[in-house]
């Protein structure tokens, strides 16, 4: 998943074209964890969260993922706090938004 | 679909719950067509999106959209641009971040 991630060509080249991957532009990379993402909305009107995978197993597995991927991205990696209430001020360009789902990979 | 997004449970009320829907707090809300949203990466490294609707479908699907969301909607419905390239500056907070697929509901 993380090679996926850093190697996808979601970025322009010089002709416009979607052909750069993360790694081809150097480019920095925020990971933020996010147990909403599993929310199950099929039923009523309250999404169910117990799909999502509890703090003290999701926690370590973040970092580890941090870790990992430090040690394989071009540029900055910076996180979220795990569990943490943030504001995410961002620019989203395109709009280009990808799910990467790994039980579908 | 609609009745969904407009009456989901994911806005805090004064306890810090999330017992609030948008029109529970008379919420404005953003309309914006994605099609990369349909992207398939499983294979190698450039995401297809032959899955995605045509443009000539997508774009007056999305303008039914926008009207039946105008008609339901408790405050404000502003939209993308259909088809063209943008900077979308937003603030999420949470992050919560929940993704609803019709063809999962």
């Amino acid at each position: 998943m993380i090679d996926k991630v850093l190697n996808l060509r979601i970025f322009t080249d010089e002709d416009d074209k979607l052909n750069n991957s993360l790694c081809d532009i150097s480019g920095d990379i925020l990971l933020v964890s996010q147990f909403t993402l599993y929310a199950d909305c099929r039923k009523g009107r309250r999404p169910s969260f117990s799909g999502s995978c509890p703090p003290d197993i999701a926690a370590p597995l973040f970092d580890r993922l941090v870790a990992d991927v430090r040690s394989a991205a071009p540029g900055q990696v910076a996180t979220g706090e795990f569990g943490e209430e943030m504001f995410l001020d961002f620019t989203n360009w395109g709009p280009v938004t990808i799910i990467l789902d790994s039980d579908e990979m």
